[in-house]
């Protein structure tokens, strides 16, 4: 059984931005050593996400505004920021995107269909923040 | 250690359709000779989901309905549909019902509490679109 | 290879809750034995949900108001309804939720963020319900 681990760090230049870590995550999988088994990849921080999805800038910008729509930004309608905070949506933005993926590791490789993308998203971003990968199989 | 993966086809009638796939997924773990460890299901496809809830005809139009207030067809509203696809709302759909479950393997069978059951949740359908499913154990 | 499974019963005062059971899954994780590999924690009923999030009460209201919003209790509302019960709302949020997480282990400990906790997350309570946490590596 192999077990590998990787961190890759995130400080986006936008508060809200998706970036496509696919071949990072493809090379880690290399890395690992896995033929079979299974590769999670995780935000560590809970106002981001990583998601599975097309990648195609005309649907990132509707996830935006989409997401926008349902949790808003509103800094004055949620009471976590009245902790001193201003980034409640992030919370709930990132909840509706998700926090992780599990991908099937097959013959050494993700075994993804024709359009499956990996994106970090981030909904509060301009700071340091990390993704775990963790494949595991033999 | 096992590994033990399988694909499964789907051709929906319609274009919005749920399917439960829990015996196919039983049959598969069967097979897979795993007795304790995850199996992973995820669409292969980011206009299709699958999940986990009630195999309950009511609330399947229930799904519908919200899914359709959440995040409507409404063909002109999106810049995705600019590329000549008419999807975006199914990605986004998909998005709120999930691309994956992990389900225990306890003793040889899935882990299920009383009234969980496994769905394909078709969004974009009437053509063919693949589930992996990986099952990882001893 | 390791695996280890352990079942936790909640059976909440009020119909909608949030409980923190990141020391109960950490605990788990120590009894397993696992140093490398995998937690998945998912609910195993269709109307609770596991997530991760941030342990802040005015997020935690911030949660509750957004929940209501996006799927209303409203039981005239639901198909569902109809078979006598009243849950269907608690269905959606569930799934808004999500049902399950799987967390990395490394070094025999839950490789978290800063601000990571699992919380139990009750959309129709006042009943006995069951969380499965299944551990593998090794």
């Amino acid at each position: 059984m192999k077990s590998y681990t990787e961190y890759l760090w995130f400080n986006t230049k936008k508060r809200r931005q998706l970036i496509n870590i696919t071949p990072r995550i493809q090379e880690a999988v290399r890395k690992s050593g896995v033929k079979e088994g299974f590769c999670l990849v995780n935000a560590m921080h809970i106002t981001a996400s990583v998601f599975i999805n097309d990648d195609e800038g005309g649907l990132h910008q509707d996830f935006e505004e989409w997401l926008e729509k349902l949790a808003p930004y509103d800094k004055a309608k949620y009471r976590h920021n009245l902790t001193g905070e201003d980034n409640a949506d992030a919370h709930l933005k990132r909840t509706i995107m998700g926090r992780e993926v599990v991908v099937a590791i097959t013959g050494g490789k993700l075994d993804f269909g024709p359009w499956e993308q990996i994106f970090y998203g981030e909904f509060d971003g301009q700071r340091r923040k990390r993704v775990i990968l963790k494949a595991l199989g033999e």
